[in-house]
């Protein structure tokens, strides 16, 4: 069979029934061709044209150039036009124009994009300029035939052009290049040919038809380019798709004053409001209103200019939306008061935008609610999420440094150098930015008083971007840039020195660093486009939305922002409390068994007043709280340190000025050497995979058991306030269903002498997290001994690959992802292949034992959504994540439902 | 139906009817009652008598006591038995006289064990006291009743007993038992009737059948006693098997002259020679042989004495071997010239005697070659690959110390604190012990010079542990008690002090440290009935065999233990060496790409050197070397010793003497803190998932290049020799299938450039390491770029299970064992349901797309038998082990297949 390689506009039905369907026509003909085609099916003004398809550009590759039959096709295409325009290429009478384009599947930049007006050369143009009025504008036209068949075509950078017409309006003292005179266009010719000669890659031809064919090949071979390539390399698009090429007849908005062009959305592409949003130029070419040479009007202008023309534009703008469903971006051309559309696509739009535009359609009803669940991105509604630099702010100042965005949201304040700073300063009423090396559990309060947080040290997971994230604080950690010096109280960045009470702010969205004051403005996330979509997001969703909150406070956010429960609740954030951490560490020094159980004894009311915080925040639904987790040394000094401090003590020591001193130095040194001993001994050369999780309850039984009583006496106690408590006790790191055997007995002990003590029976369930490969591996035996499964996707996927995330990300994971060797970062998406295997694995075999067992995740994975996407089809029956992501995590979860029956435009 | 609670033993056949197979019939009628009737059956001269069974063990259990029925039955049977012997129970006239003997399956301490002479009272005594020349014997059995019943029955303390003997003896001024008049007996008899009037539970009844009632009683009663519940329990002996009890009619050894009592294994218990070795005493009763009151004659004495019996014994064991098919430990007594046989069983065996006798048996057709191979276990080869203390010279001493048994063996030496030293003194030919707190690296010259290696610090996967494992120099590590000073030249350990120079000896088969020079005496690897049983394994075995080596010398070592290739050799222990460690750390302290090209390149020469040699010791067989594998920090002096020095140089330099001194310590500093500086930025929080294995390789590619260039260059020169190099090159640490595919184009580039440089085509193949969680769950993926598979179970262990070893063992991993909380020590044996499954998933995941892949093993599971019998069932194609667990490794193999077809004894 003989291809055929170019369809005509009105060919479309044609070029359906070949290629299938509207997928089909649009792989085959390009975005902007099939819609070109689109348009004329539908009767709307479209100037007539013809597409050389993307299996030509294909063609053309194997054959190394454009085969004669191709050739022939497109000389058959071009006699077609002329009969149809009554014009005639190269005919100085009637001469035809036309306007060479590509138009892959995807737009793409990189590739040659477009040559207008070809068709002119000397003869045409000779006769042209004398027809009465149209001197200026036949010049203009061929001047810019000139510019872009030499820069696009013979490969001249297009700035010797701009200084050709930035010389002429110098010459002549015009800021515009329309009051450029014939005469001086004529010498701008000139010019511009003596450039193409010089610079050029060959001559320019002066036949229409070898015009063509250079535009034609140029577009054919920038496909194959260097950047091209690269730019789909990057963005996954395959590299055998092929580009289209439109030849369409030129219309002209610059052939006087009844003539313009323009470009406009169908709505507001930045709030998403319904009325058409442009710009346009009365006598000017479609480059011209993007270039900004001349200042454009708002398109509601031109319904007093050219009504006619507006209403005409109005209502192919709606019949559009209505046809492909969404938002459109569209060129269009009045040539002597007729109107063309010379392009029209889906139009990219802002978070907001993109929430109002769905809901109100489905509204309208051009879609389904489905549809416009589809049409915004669960990361889209991060936007609402947190407070944003004003584009004017961001746009008036530039970047200082750029460190990790850890917790999204801009934040600007006063910088203070310490917790406690922050603390006072903010008391006094003033906005405070904390700026720390790194920080430390003690630095919590001044994190909380501050409106963000910046660490010149750090990664994802440090102690910053954890409590950060938890609070929903902005925070840019390890700027390595920023020299923080806290005793000078001052920070040096890029020669510029900040003292404390200067003022900084931070893109936590971003990564980015800026000096001074930058405006910011608040999304409503009571927006009520959103709280729309979000409603039928849980009417479509089957996952359930948990939040991981370890204070009554997170616990309130997160319930706001529709969380059904509380996912993981984090005991040991508790013990860092100022107040509670020296009793942890007196339990962990402890010399007896009876001074430890004293120290274990003591925290209890501090942790049944949490937990009752917790219960009343989230009377009705569950609350999962986890054991006491991380390994002992994270609640003593560093060892670092404490060899330092020691080592210095030891150096003042030495220099003593008096007996005094020197036997107050003796004795700190005498209690740093025993703090030493002890973290020395708890020392770990591998502390995730030594002794934490569940390997300390069982070592201490204590802890489980004081923590159960707290849980417990805390539940009681609320239920007798008349609320309803829903305890779920999670055990953590189990490897073994023995763990949980023996831990469970411990807990079931003391929750019945609790309920003995107290007189009151309450219901509670006992859990496990998976996160340890093994735990996956035997979760059938582990199901025998637990109420509920919780994936620990970061531990999970820590073994799972072998990797620690704070080692492997600074050194070689970048790398990875960088170079492809791993599709994504595992710890910011759930590794499919590997992690997701081993899931699915835990959740077969599980369920095979107790289908109804409840499963979920807890990991960071929680609110990414194609993570959650992967819990949903492995059979999960909640994901929870950070509450500042739930309503992240809802749309995400609808999404998941979604995309096994997919509604695309059209 | 009515239970049959008795059996005599001449009613074997019905007890096999009721109980299916021999071992129902054990397990109904006890170990030692099942054998009495097999013999009865065999025509072989038993007392008579009968067994209670275990059942009826059950059922006083559950009744809380004998029932009537059980009692009934008890008694028809001796009134039975009272026909058969002609003899009546409590007839002074003609008295029957019984043992009362408990036995259950399992030979079990901790129960009620013997009372003879039940149905003796002072009417029976009186009247048997009055027949002639039997006085002295009658008096003597009553004494012995009174002591068995009055400790084992009525819970006196038995020294109690022990002390009226031996004041007698004393008064009589007598060694002998036998010595004392029958009225020096009857003051016995009055002064034991005494203590147990004053001790005992209560009196002792006089009737016989009260006598043989409460004796029952007692054996059931021990049964579910305290002792024999823990000894079940940690035997893991079911509680439900229930004891039988033996009532034997007393047969006399202590009757006259003409009788006698022995004990006698049918081969010698300690060499396994074929004759019969054993001990008797004239006139005397079983007992007294095992307390070793009289000095007994060696069994051939028995031949000169009692011929007639002698040969009688002989042609008895000799049948029993044979019908029983195993070396048989026999009890016998000869009354007034008429033998009986009152037990026979298995005899336990040394090491050296399981080989030689299983062997043997198999040449004189006893039992099969399958029989032979799984009569000897695999640890027992152990013995004969490593020297070992002699019983004399342990028992002549007492421990000192104990460690952690890390590398078997027993080494004398003097002691030396350090490797210079004890190289020194090796060769000046001293015989020299290694003492450290730990060894690095730098130490390893001198733990070659060395007999043993003693540290006091340190785990199982220490440095010492791993290098003595590797060379098979036995080692005892982690031995807290030790106080090493290694300035002070002194060891300290329970307020011994010991000097450099004094002697030290080890036994790192059992983790003892003694004092002095204790004898050792070497086993022969050679010895000819090993050397067959080997032969037969390797027939029979399906695994191939490999060993784990780094060094020409263990290949070589290896060879000789039947090795069958290289399965893993470790390069980066060669980097380690003293020549080449400033090398590496050049190469990782480099600061730009060019220094550290030309460290890399610089270690070329030694690496081919050292492949080379593997390649020749190895000719023929397959040679797996893995690439660089450990974190870079680990070839750098430690971070905490740094920061001490730091310390240490800065004090220094505020008290230096004079200028010049000052200056020498500035520069010192500076250096030091440059060392330290990039020591920091190579540490990770947890280095066993951060940068090492195949990261290493993909970030620094020049790594694998010049160790694929030594590997290329030296199969080339092997080749050219004449030999049959066969390279096999593995990447380790790999989690995903692109690691592997951009490390294997590094090195298939390298080698083609090195077989055009040298104009000889080689064939090598390329591999992976499966000891990443990941790249099991995605063998399938990894299949298509890896020629074999060889799973690293120490990493796939410590990460399925999220356990470091070295954190684990000394913290939890010991209480989890202890109390069942895991099964096994997990890098001992490795964990069937979870990194077993792993593995299952992997190889047939792997084999799906490459039937033929090879699969092996080589972590240190490799040479652990259980641990190589779910190898052979996952279908491993081998094995790979230190050396010296080869020989272990080949029997286990041929375990493996032999246990899918048991061929137990009878």
């Amino acid at each position: 069979m003989t291809a055929k390689w170019v369809y005509r506009y009105d060919e479309v039905d044609e070029a359906e029934s070949v290629a299938g369907d509207w997928e089909g026509v649009r792989e085959l003909l390009g975005g902007k061709g099939a819609n070109l085609g689109e348009m004329t099916r539908l009767g709307i003004p479209v100037p007539p044209g013809f597409v050389v398809t993307t299996e030509a550009c294909n063609a053309y590759g194997e054959a190394g150039g454009l085969t004669d039959e191709l050739w022939s096709e497109i000389e058959k295409s071009m006699i077609d036009l002329e009969q149809r325009t009554g014009k005639t290429f190269g005919d100085p009478n009637r001469p035809l124009l036309v306007a060479c384009r590509s138009g892959a599947k995807f737009s793409m930049p990189g590739m040659m994009d477009t040559v207008l007006d070809i068709g002119l050369n000397d003869d045409v143009i000779a006769a042209w300029t004398k027809v009465e009025g149209q001197e200026r504008f036949a010049l203009d036209s061929y001047r810019r035939l000139i510019q872009m068949f030499g820069s696009v075509v013979l490969g001249v950078d297009d700035e010797h052009f701009e200084h050709v017409m930035a010389a002429a309006r110098a010459r002549r003292g015009v800021d515009a290049d329309a009051d450029l005179t014939p005469d001086e266009l004529r010498d701008v010719i000139a010019e511009m040919r003596a450039v193409v000669e010089r610079r050029g890659s060959g001559p320019m031809p002066s036949e229409p038809m070898a015009q063509l064919r250079m535009a034609i090949e140029a577009v054919f071979e920038s496909w194959g380019g260097k950047r091209a390539r690269d730019y789909r390399n990057a963005s996954g698009i395959p590299h055998d798709l092929g580009t289209a090429v439109n030849i369409v007849t030129m219309v002209f908005g610059n052939s006087g004053p009844n003539s313009a062009t323009g470009v406009a959305m169908s709505r507001n592409a930045t709030t998403g409001e319904h009325h058409i949003e442009g710009d346009y130029l009365i006598n000017a070419q479609g480059e011209d209103v993007v270039a900004g040479i001349r200042p454009t009007s708002p398109i509601d202008q031109l319904a007093d200019e050219m009504p006619d023309s507006y209403r005409q534009f109005a209502d192919i703008a709606d019949r559009l939306e209505r046809h492909f469903g969404d938002m459109q971006d569209m060129e269009f051309t009045i040539e002597d008061g007729h109107l063309w559309l010379l392009q029209t696509r889906s139009g990219k739009r802002t978070a907001q935008a993109a929430v109002r535009i769905a809901v109100e359609m489905a509204e309208e009803g051009l879609i389904t609610r489905d549809q416009a669940l589809l049409r915004v991105q669960p990361a889209q509604i991060d936007f609402f999420l947190h407070p944003q630099f004003t584009a004017d702010a961001k746009a008036a100042t530039t970047v200082l440094a750029t460190g990790l965005n850890v917790s999204p949201g801009a934040a600007t304040g006063e910088i203070a150098f310490d917790a406690d700073t922050a603390e006072a300063w903010s008391k006094d009423g003033r906005r405070v930015l904390l700026v720390r090396q790194e920080t430390r559990p003690d630095d919590v309060h001044g994190m909380l008083a501050s409106a963000g947080i910046l660490t010149s040290k750090g990664g994802r997971t440090s102690h910053a971007a954890l409590v950060a994230r938890q609070f929903g604080k902005p925070a840019v950690v390890g700027a390595a840039e920023l020299d923080v010096d806290t005793s000078a109280r001052m920070l040096t960045v890029a020669g510029q020195e900040l003292h404390e009470g200067d003022w900084v702010s931070i893109d936590g969205t971003t990564g980015e660093v800026f000096a001074g004051e930058l405006a910011t403005e608040v999304p409503d996330l009571e927006d009520e486009w959103l709280s729309k979509l979000m409603g039928w997001a849980d009417e479509v969703r089957r996952l359930g939305v948990r939040a991981n909150a370890d204070y009554p406070e997170d616990a309130r956010t997160a319930r706001a922002y529709g969380a059904e429960g509380i996912g993981l609740c984090r005991t040991e954030h508790m013990f860092f409390q100022p107040e509670r951490l020296p009793i942890m560490q007196r339990m962990i020094m402890a010399e007896s068994d009876a001074e430890r159980s004293a120290a274990v004894w003591e925290l209890l009311p501090f942790q049944r007043k949490d937990f009752a915080g917790l219960f009343r925040a989230m009377t009705g639904l569950p609350v999962i709280i986890r054991l006491l987790d991380p390994p002992l040394h994270e609640f003593l000094p560093s060892f670092e340190e404490l060899i330092r401090t020691s080592a210095d003590l030891h150096l003042r020591l030495t220099h003593a000025p008096d007996l005094t001193a020197a036997e107050e130095l003796t004795t700190e040194l005498r209690e740093a050497s025993t703090t030493l001993e002890r973290v020395e001994v708890l020392r770990e050369s591998n502390p995730m995979l030594g002794l934490r999780g569940c390997r300390l309850g069982i070592r201490i039984p204590e802890l489980t058991r004081m923590q159960t009583r707290a849980m417990i006496e805390a539940t009681i106690e609320v239920a007798r306030e008349g609320a309803a408590p829903k305890p779920k006790i999670m055990i953590p790191l189990a490897c073994h269903a023995n763990e949980i055997e023996v831990q469970r007995q411990v807990i079931d002990d003391e929750a019945r002498r609790v309920m003995a003590d107290e007189g009151m029976e309450v219901e509670y369930e006992v859990g496990t997290m998976i996160e340890v490969p093994r735990a996956a591996l035997t979760a059938e035996e582990i199901a025998w001994h637990a109420d509920f499964f919780s994936f620990g996707t970061n531990d999970l996927t820590q073994a799972t690959m072998a990797m620690s995330r704070d080692d492997a990300e600074p050194s070689f994971l970048v790398h990875y992802v960088a170079d492809d060797i791993l599709p994504d970062n595992p710890f910011a998406t759930l590794d499919r292949s590997g992690v997701g295997r081993l899931m699915g694995i835990a959740v077969e075999d599980a369920r095979r034992i107790e289908p109804e067992m409840e499963i979920g995740i807890c990991g960071e994975h929680g609110g990414d959504p194609r993570s959650i996407a992967l819990c949903h089809e492995l059979g999960f029956d909640y994901v929870s994540c950070s509450p500042y992501r739930v309503p992240i995590a809802r749309l995400a979860a609808a999404h998941a439902v979604l995309v096994a029956r997919p509604t695309g435009p059209r």
